[in-house]
């Protein structure tokens, strides 16, 4: 709460490393930071926020509503490029397609995620709210844990862990003492570690920051994502985000998981769900 | 239960209105039924399911395992071009982009909606089962009902009924008697009315045949698609499915719905959400 110190919107890490540059119209330059990476994977939500930012520049209308993604390779730390295309523009909604693209050895694109996306103005929707979905049920966050309460390093930390707070339910942390619950939950607290406050771009990254429900489950490896759609449906208030993640449906070696996201104002603000690929699948 | 006339796989209503015909690499023509329009409107599921049938013949790989769609503009019936593109090809998963147009008085052609998803081979899968969702308490198909069942037609009634069938538990029926239950979820025992088996195509149909769940949480009109994704886990069993819809955030003129198929073999065939638009939104 060093609020002397605390990053502004657009003017925070997340903002300069999702920083996207105008080539020609509807191309945009961006370089992949290092800073956001698990183990050597750049981060899923970190590469859709940037694909979130280009759409934005692209579009009439300024928020993404819903964006669906598909992960075709892995991304690298360096430069990228992202096409967009505005696929339709309406009055209150507008639909694009953005494509973001490395370089191979050979100077050639490599193409890394693909999304459609719908987006609108989240400030120009009416105040009716009618959620029967309830907040989780996350301890204090005084009694969460995150990276920095473990004796011994966590597996999986890495350069990711220094740019986010998140403060994990002491519920769904067995997989980090190596006793897992067995069930498919994983709830924290989160926010980014400069104090910038959440937006709907950042939400975007959210929604994939947290440990996979795989851990929790005893599974083994990385979870690649091969689909990820997030919906967001209420700009954030200020303050910390409570995120919970919920896994189903484990079966012939791939689960979804479902996010939610919740703002200080009890506002469920981000819903989104994928698929992912367990190692063995 | 007709064993004797029950339409097989390939050879059905569905399979008939769902064919594409190949115009040249990559571009498929089609024809958008009659017989699967909701009051004017042609159904959201049935066009997943002819973008369906289309990748499936464009890309290596035969069964959708997710298929994320945003709907653009309202689609009539009549003659349609669906255009696909490879975006990737690898081992066990290829991801595609399909494109669904008709023809504006000019003749140009109109996109109505643009998919992006990405096949696999659900055979393949490994036999492995760790759901830990509940497949949805629905009474007895005997005890549900449908447009049949109702003394006067129930509102909303459509050339769909007539090739769908459909039985809804009785707890989520409120609506068609003006008295909903103010939940947000709709029930119902599903198949094609000629006895059509369910496929991972006609599973795409499925998860968006349903009436809304706004109806049940007492809202007026329509709720159009904005985006839809489906995630098909498994090769459904013979039998009726068990359909389940849930919203549970309904805020600022929009609602998601999620969607559970189930199988008569207590399998989790489908899952979907789709993010929609109330009509005052």
């Amino acid at each position: 709460m060093a609020q002397a110190t605390q990053a502004l919107i657009g003017d925070s890490e997340f903002d300069r490393d999702t920083a996207v540059t105008l080539r020609e119209p509807g191309v945009y330059d961006a370089e992949l930071s290092a800073g956001w990476t698990i183990i050597q994977a750049v981060n899923g939500g970190y590469l859709l926020a940037l694909l979130g930012r280009a759409l934005g520049e692209a579009l009439p209308h300024p928020d993404p509503f819903t964006v669906s993604a598909h992960y075709l390779t892995a991304s690298q730390p360096g430069p990228a490029v992202i096409r967009t295309e505005v696929v339709r523009t309406g009055r209150t909604l507008s639909t694009g397609q953005a494509s973001l693209f490395q370089y191979g050895e050979d100077g050639a694109e490599v193409e890394r995620i693909r999304v459609l996306a719908t987006y609108g103005d989240l400030d120009a929707l009416p105040d009716e709210v009618r959620t029967t979905a309830q907040p989780p049920a996350i301890p204090p966050i005084e009694h969460c844990l995150g990276p920095s309460d473990s004796p011994t390093p966590i597996p999986g930390s890495s350069a990711i862990t220094e740019r986010l707070m998140i403060k994990l339910d002491p519920a769904t942390i067995g997989w980090a003492l190596g006793a897992p619950s067995g069930k498919g939950e994983m709830r924290a607290w989160f926010g980014l570690a400069d104090g910038r406050d959440a937006d709907p771009l950042s939400l975007l990254l959210t929604v994939d920051a947290l440990p996979p429900t795989a851990f929790e489950m005893g599974l083994q490896g990385w979870t690649p994502t091969v689909e990820l759609t997030t919906h967001i449906r209420c700009r954030p208030a200020p303050g910390p985000l409570r995120v919970s993640i919920t896994t189903r449906n484990l079966a012939g070696g791939f689960l979804e998981e479902d996010a939610e996201v919740w703002d200080s104002s009890n506002r469920l603000v981000a819903q989104s769900r994928q698929l992912a690929k367990t190692s063995k699948g």
